[in-house]
């Protein structure tokens, strides 16, 4: 599961997304899980912080914090792997407006604005095309889900590594309820009819331009 | 200008499109044009080799050649500079039907085949999605020319360093008449047309799904 959640229903919900080496993102996941509870006595910790922006900096430390430790026999034992991994940082706190943070494996990190209202890690070319041409600023949360699955759908036929399941959460501003994923499974009825009407749509423009 | 051709009309075509360093794909091609003048006397050239599967090997020596070349100064002048370029050979010699090849920075090739009708190189990811959902062995050479604008029209608006011109060759099986290449620019009208059409078209499917 690429998606973690650390939330307090009517005060917080920060989203952790993640992508790259699996050890390294388990890693921070369960650290920055283990320093979240309150028996743990550390300073700055999820459950804690007062702004994404926090959030997003302590995500990016224990990131460093992890390759620095899994690196740290020096190259003979690297062997040429990648112990890199990017985050997505999302969600919101009580007094703030909902924010979104792409954590680089560097550690520092960028925040979506007006200009970029979407963030993608991973394998993202293939599906950026269509969320250029749809999404903008002023796109509904409905109109964002769908274009999403829409460009999941054309990075899992364009690269057979991508595959099912995915998980989706959609997050109501000032809502502050509780978090509820969905995961998509290759039997999920609506994400089924989306692929088929969009690959069809598609086929069907095609034939109809000079 | 990133396509050359080497022609007899009647005998044969070999085009040639690069992506990569430039330094290394335009010495490449005046290596390989240089070679193929009756005067030069040379052994192999692309204006006598007897298939394509030759011309791809004779590429990819070149290639080996100039990095070779202009790395041996080794690593103190090479700065983190990427030498490595990609090839499509493509074309037909009299005796042989029309073969595509894919030559790699590392000098050697693969031939498009029944399954992988296509070959890509350069910035392939974001162009990709379209292909895979429409070409395939049995697409006529015009979908194939549309499909192919398509997509480079999705790479351009994805990535703001690729842009016009293109230059556009197609060549109709056994016909080895004068190759006719086209410049695409900003105003060719037909390739605008296409774009505007496609853009609407895909968000109109768009609003129409669930």
């Amino acid at each position: 599961r690429k998606m973690a959640l650390f939330e307090q229903p009517g005060e917080r919900l920060i989203v952790l997304l993640n992508a790259g080496n699996l050890a390294t993102t388990q890693s921070v996941v369960s650290l920055l899980r283990l320093r979240s509870q309150p028996q743990h006595g550390g300073s700055q910790h999820l459950m804690g912080v007062a702004s994404l922006y926090d959030a997003a900096e302590l995500v990016g430390q224990t990131l460093k914090e992890v390759v620095a430790r899994d690196t740290s026999n020096g190259g003979t034992l690297s062997q040429g792997v990648d112990f890199g991994a990017n985050f997505l940082v999302g969600g919101q706190i009580r007094g703030e407006r909902p924010r979104l943070f792409h954590v680089y494996p560097q550690g520092n990190f960028i925040e979506s604005t007006e200009d970029t209202p979407y963030l993608q890690i991973g394998e993202s070319k293939y599906g950026k095309p269509i969320l250029d041409r749809v999404v903008n600023f002023d796109s509904s949360l409905n109109e964002a889900a769908k274009c999403t699955l829409i460009s999941f759908d054309s990075t899992i036929r364009s690269n057979l590594s991508v595959g099912l399941p995915l998980d989706m959460l959609l997050y109501k501003a000032d809502s502050f309820a509780p978090a509820d994923p969905h995961r998509i499974t290759a039997e999920d009825p609506y994400s089924n009819r989306l692929r088929q009407g969009w690959g069809s749509g598609l086929k069907r423009d095609f034939a109809k331009l000079p």
